[in-house]
């Protein structure tokens, strides 16, 4: 039986952990931490998770919580993580860190995006980048896991197979984006409201969301050399989802059926990455509550590579990782918890 | 006082014209044609149209109708719209024609895209594009208007400025397009259902939608320069609101204070074209209704020019601008029947 | 011309009194207030009021704002609105009160039910409930207008023909309904926002809700014997829209055309109450963005009266009437400022 | 093993029961029927269902499938399940029919609001009203199960312990029903189409619609008494989710502490009904894709009772209320493949 403890539970990661943990017999969900809602019962926020009948928020009281869990997932908000994990990790446990705070390699560059110091720049060191699909092995040996942001983990599958293989330019990459409004978190805020959301439609963080180091940082890797996106963010008027339409200039020639080749081949075996047949798009109604990347592809008369990736932003963006990894760091089978369909129409 | 015929009057794009004209004292509708609907009255189809009470949609006799308007409107399917242009045409009468086939100048690439043949190539050679931001001259003195697509709207109003200007690149320009479902029409079709819709979100027609040759013509006319473009149309689970989000490559070095002043001298005193102040960016619910695209724009740190227009498909994408067509023809006040605030929330 | 204040602007009554005035030539709005906007633009919460480029909130200083208005609208919070009407009235100014301040005639079952005290009890008693259907000759002569509240408004339409006729019992009335969230106001409230909405469908304020002792008082005077009803309102899943649907029992055997006879008749002339033909039924869609009420009805097997009325919450629930009242009291056509067409689909 | 046949899998009970046997080791689905879909592969209609990939209709060959199943869904329509049922039951197998043609005791009954002959008198006198809370020991030892409409689910399981206890009158009883759009299944029909839908909200079936005599057949039997119900059904603007307020007369005084002992103890033990604590409501997005029906209580000013019940419809209303039937007509436990918890947000 494997303990685990959710640091920052009140927020929709936190909830939607309890709901895809809730399904796993080896897990078993020891506290749950919220400083605003502190004493409350978990159902009275989220009535639809009647498995936690009586269970009930705690204060964040990391000398007393660090005895009650072998694995910490933290859904804290970004530079609050920061000092959580370390202490943890220090203490000797695993950490999956849902928030940005062990993402970005380089500490300045952090520092740039998220105008906070990062204070453990050591631990920073040892954090291996949550993405199963890249990372497996790596994640199998670490007790710390940056969970990635959703934006990249869209942008990064769509483009792997790609880069990995160099057929398409590093220059002059776009990718457009779109989410569904619980990225956002669960938030008093009249921008978010139902009244100022429904209908609507629009760019935000326009050439500057702090996704966009994490996301040249981990294309940069594969490419083996710098590159620097352009990247737009779109905010959908529904509250799961989340679409990426990647463009990249194909170098000479590659043909449409070579192209699919190597995303077929690249993930073949991947129990989340769902390679369409040549023709088909992915839809984020297909992968509402799964933990499922579908990817999608098309050449355009000029030669532009047209890739499109959808995701789940709560689940394969945030949670389903976040279980995946710890599937992984466990040894449990990776599809443990996250084998469910789709709630359609 | 201006007698209007509407061809082809069940649709969204019939509807939107008749709640517009409905506002324009100098205009009266003196038939509607629809050859499902014939015999049924408006508002049975279109219960909010009650201006309308009592009018039936009749079949489309065109020799019949000749005699009964000053102007006609061809609301009707892509081919279908041809014949009747010409006859109207051949009569000496204005027409607006909202259907692709007098937009492309090209026979062959109408035939192209569109799967049929062209039979009025004349004619077609008569037709002005309908865009009165480029074309307000033209329209004035002509008798046979192509009513701009949705999609094209967006994309050429986003790009116009900087490419007249030629500060951008003309390669590699992406339009990454997002609409309404009303675009597709008023269908009975389980693919465009509420069950099949709501809480989606896909691309669709992937490197090969209709409107790819149109913005490609009307761009390259612009550049002085063939153009193509990359174009990804998607699907928003709303009913109205388009938003095109373009880029391209800067040339060297302008500033993004340079490109915005380029943008506001480009459309001074349009007053359906609102420059919004950088940093602004255009949402689809702010311009529902309304005749208006609103257009921001960001440079990303790469030197990708990013310029975002957002307009209502049925009203600027449709027929709006066909009103705002027969307003310049007429030499009625441009904004006549269009000066509506939309209604939100 | 007459110049309009309009105090508390800043929620969506506000912004749809701008966006109904905005439209009506005889009236200029000289100024718009909001404690907690004061200084700001008006476009920048409302992006959309285009027509009000410029203009700033300014905070409540009812010493300057008095010689600024011919007409006061007061969009206050409930109890807030209490002291700006008695100092505008009592400075002989014309107001037209949107909150619940001056709807109850006993100023017990206000403090019962709002838990404050009525401070101006000798003013409410010169306050004339704004329905015009009912009191049109009142609204004219009066200086002092207690706005309807939207679910009272559905209800007292939907009953009053039947009652007036006394073709009902005045027990057992239910009243079932359905309302968008807007409603709730302007907040930034989690319980309101578009994650916690969406999807969603519930019932609040069960047997428990302040428009309960408004439709009560209403249906008495109507009946002229004492009224208490069985009201639950719902909160549907869209931004605009009420719809009420009214049981009642029938008095022995009257048919169904002879009610529908009794609505015709009781509504002959009213360009805002719209009694659908037998075996039509409101949406809330038809009659969006517009002052119209609609009415439906239908008798069970069992001989119960099924009385179904729709308006948008927004305008013949808040603001349009307001506006339909400060015609009746201008001596403007009614119907000015709201001839307005829906935006559909 | 369970062998499961499903006739009629391509409409939404049909891949709702497909998505929900998916996660029931013990059960097989050996063959899926649809005339319209008949060799196309069931994930080109649901791309979700992946569970299924390679899987394709077939044609409803009776006499072919009869040797491949166990057990028989019946998802066709109305009318058409007639023969299907007569069949699979008189060669011995068991059979849960989603339709309406086994629910109305009487077969005159059933022609009057079918308008369609009953063929099977016989075979309808055997026929077990699937609703387990209050039949289970008859579902147990049957072999042919008429599954519940979804709006009698809400009407019989809101009314049950009240009527049960006698403490309401039989009289006037009201249901004020809304539903989610999947109730009307996947359809080519323009009045679904997302834009006739969206932003919408309407009665429909007013006093006419054919679960009246359903939900009158079922609550006169608990109240051993000729009951008639007022009963109007809503169309709501989301895909999934019903909600029914039911409003009573109270007998003599009968406090709401008491009301809710006699429903709490009514449905204690049962795993699918979760009466609610006092002065908390059902919300349909709390049950959204669970079997689960929750229930809330009021008591109004003038002795009304008011009871509102939330089902999804596709699950406790169809699918998941069949599969729970299955559980128990099979001996397993009832639970089985229904213990999800809500996709929330």
């Amino acid at each position: 039986m494997i303990n685990a403890v959710i640091c920052g539970a009140s927020g929709y990661t936190g909830s939607e952990l309890l709901r895809i943990l809730a399904s796993i017999p080896e897990v078993e969900v020891t506290a749950l931490t919220s400083e605003q809602s502190a004493g409350k019962e978990i159902t009275e926020l989220f009535p639809h998770l009647s498995a936690y009948k009586g269970v009930r928020f705690e204060p964040l009281n990391m000398n007393v919580l660090v005895g009650r869990g072998d694995i910490f997932f933290l859904a804290l908000p970004h530079s609050a993580s920061q000092e959580a994990v370390e202490y943890f990790h220090s203490h000797g446990k695993k950490a999956i860190d849902l928030s940005a705070d062990y993402r970005l390699k380089d500490p300045l560059v952090y520092e740039r995006w998220y105008k906070t110091k990062h204070h453990f720049p050591h631990t920073l060191s040892h954090a291996v980048y949550g993405l199963p699909e890249l990372y497996r092995q790596y994640i199998k040996n670490s007790s710390l896991i940056a969970n990635p942001g959703c934006y990249p983990t869209t942008a990064i599958l769509a483009l792997y197979p790609a880069l990995k293989q160099k057929i398409i330019e590093t220059e002059h990459i776009v990718i457009d984006s779109k989410s569904g409004v619980s990225g956002a978190g669960r938030k008093s805020d009249v921008t978010y409201s139902f009244c100022e959301i429904a209908d609507g439609f629009k760019a935000y963080g326009v050439a500057s969301h702090r996704h966009t180091p994490e996301i040249d940082q981990e294309l940069s890797l594969i490419a083996e050399s710098p590159v620097k996106v352009t990247f737009t963010p779109h905010l959908l008027p529904v509250t799961r989802g989340m679409l990426s339409t990647v463009y990249a200039q194909l170098k000479g020639g590659t043909s449409l059926d070579a192209v699919h080749s190597i995303y077929k081949e690249a993930y073949e075996g991947e129990p989340f990455v769902d390679v369409l047949p040549i023709g088909k798009y992915p839809d984020i109604r297909n992968v509402r509550g799964t933990n499922i990347c579908q990817i999608g592809m098309a050449i355009s008369e000029n030669g532009t590579l047209i890739i499109i990736s959808a995701i789940d932003n709560l689940v394969k963006g945030a949670s389903g990782q976040a279980v995946q990894n710890m599937n992984v760091m466990f040894g449990l089978d990776e599809t443990t918890g996250l084998g469910l369909l789709p709630v359609l129409p």
